[in-house]
């Protein structure tokens, strides 16, 4: 890392950028462009070599990216170089979905454990992952060290959640609960919510 | 409307807004000030004056927001003062997820129609809904002036049932497969791929 602060926007793009090369790698090809990289993600070939610079020369005049290179700096900078252990917690139909999703492991994940607070599902399978009681959840995280978490509880159920991840060390929460999550500083959320993506998109139809 | 262009950064807060003042609405709040609103979406009181006054004057000095008000303003400005139909393509895990969601009825959203490619599934049933062939999805958007779509299939297909669905008339789509989409002008996507969000997460861990 170079010391200076990244702009949140820019690093949000790297990930779109990880994704489009790997796509171009699956295809067999070994190189590419500013411009063609950008074709590809829909962002100007003069914003993608301005956010790459940020973070050192990676392309050559003429050349271009070597994709694997590129590939391998990219999840350097994105700390997905490794596999992060990530928990679930609600075994509801999204909790299920993302337990059961294939797309984790290739891009720095894995999910190993999951929770809900329904005594009916608990010791039920997902996979090879054994539901386990929001009870066990603190000690739990904190003897696996798990730093990641996805939250597909209700909404009622969210902030307290929140607050036992917290507890637990967890410093990445992506929630897919409907509302904003009060975290202490030093904690980041991100937020998956059909509904206000979809509502962000009407307001232009 | 007001005939100037609004930032798409705003418009995308509006949502977020809208979500927290109904929690408030729900828990049987009737004001609220930019104070309140921004402690529990982790944005600026300032800020939301700013955001908010691009649309009108919504608030009062010393009384703050009527928050039923403020609601409904805002889903005239969202568009969800009526309630859109939205196609599900997929019906692997996550399209299983969406389409038994219950939270999105009451923000403006119902899923009409699910299709997948896979014959095992056709004519089988989610709640209320069928599974119908993707061959139909043209004429089944067109017929029902489907104008959302969720798209929940492999990144490989996506693609391809992208441009079925820009030929059906399809405006907006909410792509939830790991992949770039490429859609000609007027048609809007939204992405949401957990493992890009997870990534943009770890690169502060």
């Amino acid at each position: 890392m170079v010391g200076k602060e990244i702009p949140d926007i820019i690093v949000g793009r790297l990930p779109i950028y990880l994704r489009a090369l790997r796509h171009m790698r699956e295809d067999g090809q070994q190189t590419t462009s500013s411009q063609e990289l950008g074709k590809q993600v829909g962002i100007s070939a003069a914003q993608i070599r301005k956010d790459l610079s940020q973070f050192g020369e990676f392309g050559k005049q003429g050349t271009g990216y070597l994709i694997s290179y590129l590939i391998d700096k990219l999840c350097e900078i994105l700390k997905v170089d490794r596999v992060w252990d990530v928990a679930v917690v609600g075994a509801g139909d999204m909790g299920h979905a993302l337990t059961r999703y294939q797309g984790f492991f290739n891009r720095g994940f894995r999910i190993t454990m999951i929770f809900d607070n329904n005594p009916d599902l608990l010791g039920k399978k997902i996979g090879d992952l054994t539901i386990q009681s929001t009870d066990a959840l603190v000690s739990a995280l904190k003897a696996g060290k798990v730093s990641l978490a996805m939250l597909t509880v209700p909404a009622t159920a969210a902030q307290k959640i929140t607050d036992l991840l917290v507890e637990a060390g967890v410093k990445a929460i992506l929630n897919y609960a409907p509302i904003s999550l009060n975290v202490p500083e030093g904690v980041i959320v991100q937020y998956i919510d059909p509904s206000t993506h979809l509502q962000r998109m009407t307001y232009y139809l």
